[in-house]
């Protein structure tokens, strides 16, 4: 993240302490660049070797403590209101801080629901432990769950930008995989095209291996698989799941061609119902989609109307948060889920960018079927950020996917 | 990690429980490349979005507990004896699995003092401890270290071969930057030209910024610092700490040039004493580097030829691993100083790859002298993987870094 966003995120931590009513927050790692926690990059533009510590307290200090040979790094930043450095041990000015400060609650980066605030290692955390034997801060530990999770949602003007070049970056790869992709490809090879075409521009895939996914008929393998070399063919629907990372910021989106059989010039009956319900579940959530509703409540709208619309329920959340990675953690429109803990629960804030993508599995034999759009809650609702697809081009008879026409 | 490598591991894996006595190992990780687990990627070339355990059970068992959306991604690997699936909570296939194999101990990967064995999140271990509830599994966890340890510390051949590819490259780029740099050229002058050089061979840096570390002279901001607009001046040491990865491993050295005043051919004898000092460090600590030695003990050797000859001690450690990453965590050739806990008494291993880098960070007012050189623990001693830099040379009047000559 660069320097200008550093500064408004941390802002934005101060403020967001204040609203949450904790004293300090800490961010405690060591070898950052060796996994890390997903939180740091939002403070700081670098990674630390030996353990750190970067404290931002309600009252506005933002203090790091670091390694002897970090701490130059740190101050070059001009954002630390005190650099504190050691060489053999993290243990005495850790505490001699933590006294000096006196945080009545010290929230730290660890969630059992939440990924992108679970960024403590188990180790780090006993080790902290360690240091605070004899302290009363090990009783004052909470999670940075809420912190992390509005750090990271509510994007600022800067943020949102970002995340739409991205998008536009996006559809603009897609438009020209719509006019690549034809039957006798296959779907490694779709998957590539695309991959060069980000390569090309300079910017990265939004998420590891393998993006983008790439899925031509019934007998496909949906979901993170690997793209293979399954052909495209008539009467296949070729749905592919895409999306870069630009400037730090990422889209993901999934759009959807129908492949057509001589004689055809329009998807059968049983994809083009498919694509309605779809269509119709992303519409329904977008009018659901407001601050202070709960994620599960926008899931259920959607899923709602696949299952009336006689398709099984997707198997899978409504949308998730987009921000510097695709799936941006903090809460997501899902249901209510074992594996999804109290996510479904959290309520959208302005600000909040979410992907919308429902999918039917099975779209009447011709493969999967699945839309994914993206929209940022606003005071009033939500907004479009993505180009919605309306319409269920064929391929090779249209020369783009027919989706700047609706907003 | 390439396939073949995996397959290597994953046997060791499996080797490595037996000597421990451990009965099996489980990496349970989600979203898994938004931080993730570093030890992931010596058992899967992938992510996981949702909650999944990868369990090797000393039997021989390799069981895959994961996502719908991500088990064909696994079965296709083909080293996997079972892999089971689920699509609303692992909770109750991950349980079954434990009854059924009912492990006496379940190695995680947590740890104080090791990170690179650290990758299990504060979160995921709280969310695990609900999901044992009513199970004796809770009782039954340990640390994975030593297992993790030994997997990335004893390389095959074949990672081997890559890490002196890894070196060669670093080699090559040093001898050019050799010849590139020059009086009044800038430290971020002489780091872009490093990276330039990198990206042209297609290989990427051996860590997050800043790499390479560049320090001329004696004002130059030492240790993991940004590289700046300092330029180089005659009666400066350049000091370079650089590595490349290349097809997954790295190389991580440290070389040093004298950069002469007019009428001055060879260096004074205050840098000259500091590199004689710091070769004989490295020299002696290679003799004392053999399988079962502590590395403490070997940091030790080296620590008192810089203090005996009048230099304050470096302020960090003699060496570390190196392998996928340039500090590949394990055992530390280092002080038994508080924040490396225990993982200066590890015992060195055949297959081990150290750095030796001992330091003098003021070489009498002309800047850092550091050199580090990279050796494989071999069943008799050690063996150099660098080609050890044995001359300080003079910047301009040297072609390349002498350093070919000499093993």
């Amino acid at each position: 993240m660069t320097s200008s966003l550093i500064a408004e995120k941390l802002e934005q931590a101060h403020q967001i302490l204040g609203e949450l009513g904790l004293d300090a927050w800490m961010v405690f790692v060591r070898e950052s660049s060796h996994g890390g926690d997903p939180a740091l990059s939002y403070i700081y533009d670098g990674a630390f070797t030996w353990q750190s510590a970067l404290i931002v307290t309600r009252a506005g200090d933002r203090i790091a403590i670091v390694g002897k040979f970090d701490d130059g790094a740190v101050r070059a930043t001009g954002v630390w209101t005190e650099v504190i450095s050691y060489v053999q041990s993290i243990h005495g000015p850790l505490v001699e801080t933590l006294r000096r400060i006196d945080p009545q609650t010290l929230a730290l980066d660890f969630s059992v629901d939440d990924y992108a605030a679970d960024g403590l290692t188990h180790g780090m955390y006993l080790l902290l432990l360690k240091y605070l034997e004899g302290t009363p801060y090990a009783e004052r530990l909470v999670s940075a769950v809420g912190v992390v999770g509005a750090l990271r949602g509510r994007k600022s003007p800067n943020e949102l930008a970002r995340i739409e070049k991205a998008i536009e970056t996006a559809q603009t790869i897609f438009d020209e995989v719509g006019r690549f992709a034809a039957p006798g490809k296959t779907e490694r090879e779709v998957a590539r095209f695309m991959q060069d075409a980000a390569a090309r521009r300079g910017v990265g895939l939004a998420w590891s291996q393998p993006c983008p996914i790439v899925n031509t008929g019934p007998h496909s393998m949906i979901g993170h698989g690997v793209p293979s070399d399954l052909q495209i063919e008539p009467g296949h629907i070729l749905h592919i799941d895409f999306g870069v990372q630009q400037e730090g910021y990422c889209s993901d989106l999934q759009r959807c061609w129908y492949v057509p059989r001589p004689g055809e010039h329009a998807p059968p009956e049983s994809a083009a119902r498919a694509f309605e319900a779809v269509v119709q579940g992303i519409s329904v959530a977008a009018d659901r989609l407001k601050p202070g509703v709960e994620g599960w409540q926008v899931d259920q709208a959607a899923r709602k109307i696949i299952t009336a619309a006689g398709y099984p329920e997707y198997g899978h959340a409504l949308g998730h948060h987009v921000g510097c990675t695709a799936h941006d953690g903090g809460g997501i429109l899902g249901p209510r889920w074992e594996r999804y803990g109290n996510t479904p629960f959290r309520k959208a804030e302005p600000g909040n960018v979410f992907t919308l993508e429902p999918s039917i599995e099975d779209a009447g034999g011709c493969g999967c079927l699945g839309i994914e759009e993206m929209v940022v809650v606003t005071d009033a609702g939500c907004r479009w950020l993505s180009d919605r697809q309306m319409t269920l081009p064929c391929l090779g008879t249209s020369k783009s996917l027919d989706n700047r026409l609706q907003n």
